[in-house]
């Protein structure tokens, strides 16, 4: 059986690939326009908020996660090639996977590859690792790049995590200020300070929890989006659910939709400084799978790290007979804090791919 | 500005056309294998599913929506070579729409198509109406059987309406015989009737209500899905997202998976039957992006129409002056009902694809 | 087995369905930008150049092939939604076709579809039949719209038939005036005369002849083109190649660059009028796979039409065993010049779609 | 602008990258199938076949090339997950391009690259050079490997060069035996010599020759080929036209095919062996897009190398105005015998590919 889903986009395009404890992860990144001004400082500052070892909060694998930038960029700018950036994997000791090779965690997608491959790197997880994100990270470093300097800005913060959420919404300067703050990445830092301490008693026990990150664009503008399968909607469900444990994906209100009354619902045109603009959000800045020009809102939820210390019961594939497992070393026992940089990347994504596609993309910022 | 979003899916693949007041609406279905026994009347019953005036519940729009298939079918089988499939539109009185095709109306796509393309079909919504799902349920007819060949049924059902929801989930058994028997689709009957009552009270008051669509699949073998961007989750997110007036997606737990435990939300492996089963399914039936075999369960929250007799403030684009708009006619209090049968038919459409990619096709089956 | 190749195209993107013998042939149109005028004529004029029965040198099938746009065009303008075109079949006497449904005709692809599909709708070739060009050439005026309002001009003619070809390259002038006054649509009228007799003379014998067909693309601009894979040669030549009955494609000096020197075939470079601009042509248009600004020139060697009324070997299936076949009807003693219009169209297809994805369409120019 | 062509196939795809002289050029090879035997010395192999510097044929620029496969294998096996390898730069001296910098060698794309990109790594040709076909022989040689477990073989040899043409068409065997023992890569000794002579006497005098290579699948099973666009015959005229200097492709006679009569060029049917078989295979292997059974066989002619020591006039794009160039260094005479393997390379992904999409593959070849 063959894995065919490594890229993501159509014209800004990423091609990711890596095993956790092979010789290397990466990325190609295709449809970056000539002439960008890109270095490894860039792609690295984004691979370092991904990196874990960073808290009590996020594993203690010791990575260093150099990234090196192998094509598409000659003298500190974009050629509009292929861009194929490499981080080796160092940190590579495998023997406590020996043990469980033919025992599947729960929660996890060592049963799913092993029916689907028949063989598999079984090496913290192989291709399903959450290291997977350094080539996803990596690409949306050079996105984020390219929206930048046509005004997009993305952020990404915890909205919810172990049960605490936050009780108001944070403003935009507050989750520029607060988020690389605190370890859960939340804007209210009395609230993530609650966060975190749900956390660690749940991890105290051996468990582990799940939450919502919330992730916004503002200054998108409008018009992105192809109806009527690729709308704008669409893609950023498809981006954000390729997102090892997520569970749900809500745009604008979300899930909170179900209970409004359509006159509730509706956000209201209005003309201001000669625009037409929409007097709330609650759509999440798209109507009809197009962008309206107002901020893109989308939440994920977070399901608990299925990486547990806690005795669970799985089977032995090999002897086809029940069997327990108990799970020992370095994991995250919530894991928002670091979805918060992948999801921001799988935004930027998207956006820069649509950006392009509708013929926004002027060289001309790039300076 | 050019729309490139009309086709779903990747072997199994439809492109979808049509404006709701332009001479007819459609579809081609390609990469359905040869030799499957197909007639107008399998696609026939699924757009009856679909079509709107069958009840207080959804709009009076009289549409006899005849299905004509005009390729890739040949005395009654498929020829393997691409299916259109058409439907006329006859019931076409544009001329509500005359009086505000300058005034976008809240919550719809007018603004944002006006805004992308610049010259737009204002009749009905013309490409973003849903009639546009026409195709999507015809195709999804087609997926459906070949589906079923192999063992595969859908079952859609609305589990929450107008603040109403299922306080039990209903077995399959229930879903199969119940739905249809009401007009919100509703598997448990007294619920349905609650929900019905709560529909038309809003409706009263020149309001509209939301909700919450499930669909199921039963009987998908194990190893679906295309990790790492084309997981068999992304994929129906992006499917159910595609869909008008769905703002949010869950898969199994979903959302409520955020305040869970790890040790809650695994399910832990056992053996049945000489075969690897989860005990339980909260991940709904998906593990890193691969089917587990068991059934596959996805959320849909349906917003509230956004059509609504209440007045509502917009603009008036070619004044550029905020205006009010009154809309009239026909239109549904609450769209869970009717977007049943085309989630049902995307979840199809995105099994029957995955099934041809993962070679899990048997044409024997087709008798 | 699945039939997936029914797509051409990126942006513009185009997918044609349709068996010879079933109800309709036709096309669907992606990509196309909105504002552009287009009417039924504008198609017509393109299918009426294709349409057999024109001519002692094609076939006697009697089809009035009318056009009908039931999609994306509102009031004369395209609304950037795809645009279906159908045509309808109505000369479909499949009785010819009872007798030799064992008996796979040689040079035609009645065998392999047989092979691969299993299940084949064996009246005049099915699928494979060369009506579905009418979905091909509908498309291309499509494209050609677009392309003459950015000031791309296609000409198309038949540079060699039955053994006679050329002697000089005719003007623009010439290929434009002469084109479409005599059946072989060769640009120099001496020689369409001699082509003729040398087709009919075949013809006569029972037998069929084959030829050389140019194709010419003026006013492209440079940097159309996208390597490595996506070069506009490989694009033109896999474009070309898809046409029934041809079996080679050259840009540019093509074969005939095997026996020149480097220092022959290198185009010189100049600076004219201040514009950089190649002295020759040997290329074709094309360096690197990107469109130079000079004129785009391809030949496709079109293979002698398979169908004769000799008598030919072949089997018979059924009874697996060989046979004889005896060809009774209409069919064309030479294609060539009924591929002029395909090939026109073809390449139409391709430049539309690079421009598109190139950003080289101005809607300003639509008027 | 932005190169979005890097990528190549469907389901067996591969995206290449890299510059001349930027740090490396490579591959990444996704669909491939889980459990294969591979090992870089499978790879290397073939990439010391295309490996300049092998005799007075082809350039002195020394390099190692050294693959390193960086993921999707594990343990001598594929994962099914993606394959990236990797080849360093290491013989990198730029200078003698920095005096042309900004004077287009005729018959290059340095004009056309600079005219899409604006900005170009003008290091020997950067992303045009020929460097990058390392990343498609390697990715050749993992379809090669595939396709050899299938019972497919691929052979390419020179059929002409400078002039030369074979006389006769070498046996199966004879090009497996003699290809990569002469220098020009052709199959027959005695024309061979006759060729080298023809290539160094233009050489000498500071010019270049073209000719004509040809690749032969033998074992191909029928039914490869995805009919109206993804005609095998049209992935494969894309494939070889994708080659730099590639300016014709044939398949079967090719261009031959214009010159014969009908009855001539019908390969007629037969029963052998209970199996139905063409007695002639003037289609070449294909026939309506399908593959027969029979061996597919493609024609392509190369150009003569544009790279030649003696002047050529073309311009100085900095300063607006017309020059002279002289090129010095290293370049081939003549570029057939290392588009051999590279011509190769290109028929067994297109074949590798195909293979995948009709379900020809079975694991259990593996071993």
């Amino acid at each position: 059986m063959v894995m065919a889903g490594n890229t993501f986009g159509k014209i800004f395009k990423i091609t990711t690939f890596g095993e956790s404890h092979g010789p290397a992860v990466g990325v190609v990144v295709e449809g970056v326009p000539a002439g960008m001004p890109l270095r490894e400082e860039d792609i690295q500052r984004e691979l370092d908020r991904r990196r874990p070892g960073q808290s009590a909060l996020t594993t203690q694998r010791r990575e260093r996660d150099r990234v090196e930038i192998l094509s598409g960029v000659f003298r500190g700018r974009t050629l509009g090639t292929p861009i194929c950036m490499l981080v080796r994997n160092l940190d590579v000791d495998s023997r406590p996977y020996e043990k469980i090779k033919t025992k599947p965690r729960p929660g996890h997608a060592d049963l799913t590859y092993w029916l689907k491959y028949g063989y598999v790197d079984y090496r913290g997880g192989g291709r399903s690792s959450a290291r997977e994100t350094i080539g996803r990270v990596a690409a949306g470093a050079v996105a984020k790049k390219l929206l930048a300097a046509h005004g997009v800005e993305i952020l990404g913060h915890t909205v919810e995590a172990a049960g605490v959420a936050i009780d108001r919404q944070p403003t935009r300067e507050e989750i520029r200020r607060n988020v690389e703050k605190n370890p859960v990445r939340c804007a209210l830092p009395e609230k993530a300070e609650l966060m975190m301490k749900a956390i660690l008693q749940a991890a105290a026990e051996g468990d582990s929890t799940g939450g919502v990150v919330e992730v916004q664009a503002h200054g998108v503008p409008a018009g992105l989006g192809e109806p009527v399968f690729g709308k704008l909607d669409a893609e950023i469900a498809a981006a954000m659910m390729s997102i090892g444990s997520v569970k749900a994906v809500g745009i604008g209100e979300g899930e909170k939709m179900a209970r409004l009354l359509g006159s509730e619902a509706n956000d209201a045109f209005r003309i201001k400084d000669g625009k037409i603009v929409a007097e709330t959000n609650r759509a999440g800045g798209i109507l009809g799978g197009i962008s309206t020009g107002m901020p893109i809102v989308v939440r994920l939820t977070v399901k608990p790290t299925p990486s547990i210390s806690k005795p669970q019961r799985t089977v032995d594939w090999a002897k086809m007979e029940e069997a327990e497992i108990r799970l020992k070393g370095r994991f995250d026992p919530n894991i928002c804090p670091r979805i918060v940089p992948v999801a921001e990347a799988m935004m930027a994504l998207v956006l820069a791919d649509q950006m392009i596609r509708a013929g926004k993309i002027n060289p001309d910022r790039f300076g």
